[in-house]
């Protein structure tokens, strides 16, 4: 009686969800893993003990042996796909982006409205991380008082090759945009985006910088550097009346050797974020199980692409672009 | 085909093996738990899923729909319930101590010899906390040189109720004799306690500081600090001749008010271990699965409950106490 | 032969000068301390061993048995008191900000021209203070590559009572302004400020977050809290393509009790700054001593000052603010 | 009207105080350098501005324009010259040890108990640091409690090529043993020493691990690491019943680049001391000024060597030695 689950893609984040299904998770059997690559999706397969490996991911969703599916493939294909799991009526655990347009966001709410029910999870996991549920309860519980301002630092090893100007903005802001709303507990009314000169021309992207004010009036600062070449490292402030929660990342042990005290930062956001996706996707499974969705829905998804896309503007014109979201359907 | 467990005692600790058997590791089905309070065990039957309950333990071992058992009994029925476990040919996991007395350890050690085969893993959880991990593989790849002390510090809020003198010796310690005998690779040779003066003569147990020496000649320093009031603290610090390393607790944020910088540390040893237990028991059910044992053998129990016992004869004596293992057999 | 000092000004600044000078310094005396209010004049020259005190700054800056000069008295006598030192051909220790007119800065800075030589040093001791000092250097050595962005947040318990909506622009951040260009080496071309809705209506200041950005295009970002609540805390990083520094603020101890590990903040901004302060104070006097001027000068105090200038205009028209400083005259 | 000071000794420890005094500490007049080495004493004489040169140290203490006098020759020369300035009638800082021998300390006790006050401050400066006064302090206000334990850790990068074995004992030991009957305000009853195998026997001298116990029960347990490698590192922490204190070196930053956040040690101590070394002189001038001593005394320096010499006891004997001060005369 377990969930059994599809999962399409099988790249790195992909395979970490088949890990993740096969070894972390009871209650969830992973059906059948699937790849444009076909050979990649057999070797997971095997790996995790997938019945299934195949290449088409709209046989996958038509399976009828598949309960509910996990969505890793590249980032334009999760809104179409996540669409068809909602018209198939199975719950869908879908990356982010939802969709890099905002529109086409929009097109997959009406299609979620129109079914009646909340199907869709996009893994926005930092809302899982301990790290930031710590930092929502200590705020909710009143210790810092009325919050502010959010200072939000978001930094990789080392941009993807295929990285573009502006995907700083639309593919790795999100997480921030969408965690910051969560804790806060609030919706933005603009964006502007600053970008400091990149000397290292090779590289792929230059770092932005960005300030969101909400509708409250708080603000919302976010640094995006996809080159911060140091080490895979998300911190983040919340700044009140009476004082700040600051989050922590997991350190295991500090050595001194050679005139230094050192920890260390992983090269990228699965050791950092390990506990987060392990709790998201058991909280996914349970919500199936009991039928009451958790996490982040369609509407933080479109929330968090119209952000995006303002932010893009901001950065093209120089000035604050505006963010005003259309009215919030009932069922969010 | 599941390994179908039979889980003894539903105190605190059974509590948390149910609850980590049931949620977090696949693979496994909790097929009966067990209490001498029945009322108990069929509470967490029932919110784990458990497919019976009842108040024999014997009845448990002997059931042939449980495949493995974990022990979470009282100390003292720990040896023969292992012992039974053997006997009907079933891993089990036996919380520590395997028995306060070192005999009896041997006892069960020729029981596991004459069966042929590992059945037995002790909950040292700590050998499978990232932290206590990290720090092994530090000192395995020569970061900090060869070994010089150990320095462990154990610290609860408060001892329970039914402490006496000796317990922080015989029941706290034998975490810390075992965790610094798996980092370092060594065998004690001896022990020296030390007991400062306790004031609050109202509170069961005072502190004892003890320093072992192991038969290289390593300092391994151990404060057992049963009331130390201000939370649960497990420290450790490994010195080498090039440097040290030091293990860092987790903490997910801090806090800024009143003129303060505010981190917390947890009640008891659950939220500090939890990831040690998770990883312990998923190991445990891979173990079982592949038939190749991990973890503290019935040998690391020995080890444990030997140094115990001399630590108490040092406690008596105000000397130092030698530490002699018998000839370790070839299973392990 | 010690250098005879005359002080103006004798409130909380002022009488931590002069119990610096007094204590900390040698080679140097405190000649005569001078206030408005003669009754604390007197009160610090009877404290610190000071031979005379007085109400009238303009007699201590003609005295001939007045070598030097520190200024600690309001802001607006800065500027004139400071030019009569240049003018009078005395060493001058000025508080900053030398004046909250750019206008008036370059007045000063004509007559210094005039004068030939360098008499003023601002009361930056930010330069001084070890931390930014490692910092500098650390970026200096290429540590962490070129510099990318610095984030800068100055946060006080409380506003002062007389604090009103600008000031935490021409008051506060100066400091920051000043620290950023030096550790930079570079000089702002634009600045925007932001602010955040301030619930508590009742304090007098709100606090701003500006973006400035440097003629080599690198982002200064400066948060300026002076109704932080939780404490006196100054923090600043430097990111750079290799790496960030970070400043770490003096921590004595940490405690350890009611499931809390608590660090200190201090209330004011004396006890994070004293060493320097002294450091500072024991530059100018030695600077003195040897005829070279070392710290800030009246040009950086033009520069914090124009900064702030358009700071204000930045946030009174929600839109950035071009900074252009007048061509530097050789002198600095 | 300067305190007209002679110093003795002019190596590394010499050279810093002839700095101290003559940049950090006003009412104090370098009056002699005095180094067996003539040369040394003339280079620092001159880069202090000190007056005289020479390498009589009988002469210093005879020289009536010397009105008190450092201490900071070899080891031996200590006591004998304390005692030639109690005979002069003047005030000495003396750097630790008094004498390695407990009945010369005694001897010039004596000597101070018959001049009728007290004229020698030993070199403790530990007694100074911030660090340490901030635990005493926190300790002295009940926030954590009756002391139960206090740990010390003494590690240098490298102990100095004339260090034998007992000299972690002798020569770096006494700063811990005074530093914790300071903190504690209390007196020793016994010391165990342990000493772990050393494998580089090419080095000077291993490590020792002492386990004290004081008057009122209290256990002071001391690391003394002479060749720790990883950097010169002073930690501490007061264990009581309600909760612990721990001391935080000084770092004034930290980088983050290669993976790694890393802070930096210094190689010695007087980075670390650095303050502690500037408010010990400056106290002890104020305390000649004003008549009243202050710091540590001729009968805490009898008190550390008696301690030191019980360790050099156990450590040959391998149990415990017992320390039993003599009567405290009236004057301490």
């Amino acid at each position: 009686m377990s969930i059994r689950v599809g999962l399409i893609g099988a790249g790195v984040m992909g395979a970490d969800h088949a890990r993740i299904l096969s070894r972390e998770i009871p209650g969830v059997a992973l059906q059948s893993v699937c790849d444009a690559d076909i050979a990649r999706a057999r070797a997971i397969a095997e790996a995790t003990g997938a019945l299934h490996a195949g290449a088409d991911p709209w046989a996958v969703i038509a399976d009828k042996s598949v309960d509910a599916v996990v969505i890793a493939s590249p980032d334009d294909t999760h809104a179409p796909l996540a669409k068809a799991c909602i018209e198939a009526g199975k719950p869908v655990l879908c990356e982010k982006p939802l969709s890099q347009s905002a529109s086409e966001c929009l097109d997959l709410i009406a299609a979620e409205v129109k079914a009646g029910r909340r199907l869709v999870q996009i893994g926005f996991m930092r809302r899982f991380d301990p790290a930031y549920v710590e930092m929502k309860q200590t705020f909710a519980r009143g210790v810092v008082g009325p919050a502010l301002m959010m200072h939000n630092f978001h930094r990789n090893v080392c941009a993807p090759s295929n990285f573009t100007g502006q995907m700083a903005i639309t593919n790795s802001a999100p997480h921030e945009f969408d965690i910051a709303r969560f804790v806060l507990d609030a919706d933005y009314q603009s964006i502007t985006v600053f970008r400091p000169e990149f000397r290292d021309a090779g590289k792929a992207g230059a770092p932005v910088f960005m300030v969101l004010k909400t509708l409250g009036g708080q603000l919302v600062n976010v640094e995006i550097n996809n080159n911060a070449a140091y080490g895979y490292d998300v911190r983040g402030e919340l700044v009140g009346e009476k004082g700040s929660v600051f989050l922590r990342s997991p350190v295991h042990s500090e050595i001194h050797v050679n005139l230094q005290t050192i920890t260390t930062y992983p090269a990228d956001w699965r050791p950092r974020f390990a506990e987060a996706y392990r709790l998201q996707n058991s909280a996914w499974a349970n919500a199936i199980a009991t039928g009451k969705p958790v996490g982040a829905s369609a509407w933080d998804g479109y929330a968090a692409s119209l952000t995006a896309e303002a932010g893009v503007a901001s950065l093209a014109s120089g000035t604050a672009a505006k963010i005003a979201l259309v009215a919030k359907p009932a069922l969010y």
